[in-house]
């Protein structure tokens, strides 16, 4: 078990509190990172296939420029799709989307070949892209190429460069201003393991507690 | 604009919210993938300093191994004390340490070489790394070795592999089981952009809306 290694200073924490945090239970490594995002991966390919999966080992790996990755299982339809055309989009995730969400992550394209069918979801014509279609229904779709692919095991991870970016006019109503809090994003938590299997769930974005810098009182935007 | 490639099927949606959803304004190309992780870094030297930094641009990347990552600019301080000792920890944020996170994100160790001062947070020893310590106050701690660094533009990605994880004993009750949902996590969301500027916030995570494989009735757990 894991000790302390010097006294807390932190305010507003009962003795009890500290006490019970400061009592640590080794667990068996696993994918324990959380909330992650569960976003759509849109992909084509030059034949008019078109597919959707869902991911929660997706993110940001770059600011400058800007870069993305998702990593996927080499044995799904999208691995193939992405490899050849090097293309696919990260389409944001919304309690509306959940359901749609949780079907392209359960149902292989294997045995359901038409997502968009399944779910009732739209395609469009991604700006940037050749193949890889946007989600309609999706309030900001990031289109990518992809620069690398980097095998690590179960999963490899693919490398994208945004290279174009939509968002839904409801949500950009002027110029420079995207409202996504009212698009009712959501994210993939574990809310618990059961035998030492993690269980995850959707779960909506709650009450803010404030925005980054807000302990320097100060406007902070680039970090 | 995009434009719708078919019809739409989605049920319980107005005619009116799919004629809004269907029209798509182009944004430059930019950092504006949401909800992300908001954990704090921890990593330290042989000669004992040791610092913590807060990372949006982090996640899962390999299920078998567990394998993660954190995207680090190269001036930042623990870019070098991971890059020196091989080693990090990804500490799980929540609702109680998000001021702490607040200030390790926007307060360098250049300025304020001791975080634990700052923030009053308590370092652990990590069970299975040397030098980076781990965050006692937060739930969850995901002790990691550095197997790769990617450079990328403005910031260059670290690969860990997941050697050890310590959960507090608050949310490990009974062996096997780890309440998660109970340590208050939250996240980062981008609410809006100010002049093409992403504005991030910490949110905490709300309702949950049904776990992996909801929609298919039954129990899977492998993704």
């Amino acid at each position: 078990m894991s000790e302390p290694m010097n006294e807390t200073k932190l305010e507003n924490n009962s003795t009890e509190a500290k006490e019970c945090c400061y009592e640590k239970v080794e667990v068996k490594p696993n994918t324990l990172l959380y909330p992650v995002p569960a976003l759509l991966v849109s992909s084509g390919t030059a034949d008019g296939r078109t597919n959707i999966m869902t991911a929660g080992w997706t993110g940001t790996i770059c600011t400058v420029p800007p870069m993305v990755y998702v990593s996927i299982r080499p044995s799904r339809v999208s691995y193939d799709m992405i490899k050849e055309s090097g293309e696919f989009v990260l389409n944001l995730n919304t309690e509306k989307l959940a359901a749609a969400a949780d079907q392209c992550g359960v149902i292989s394209a294997r045995e359901c070949p038409d997502k968009w069918e399944l779910t009732g979801l739209t395609r469009g014509k991604a700006a940037h892209l050749d193949y890889a279609p946007i989600i309609m229904e999706s309030p900001l779709n990031i289109e990518c190429k992809l620069k690398q692919i980097i095998p690590l095991g179960s999963h490899d991870m693919f490398i994208g460069e945004v290279v174009g970016i939509d968002a839904s006019k409801e949500y950009k109503g002027e110029s420079k201003f995207i409202h996504l809090e009212e698009a009712g994003l959501i994210a993939y938590s574990c809310a618990k393991t059961e035998n030492d299997i993690p269980v995850g769930s959707y779960v909506k974005l709650g009450e803010t507690i404030g925005r980054y810098g807000f302990t320097a009182k100060k406007d902070i935007r680039t970090h």
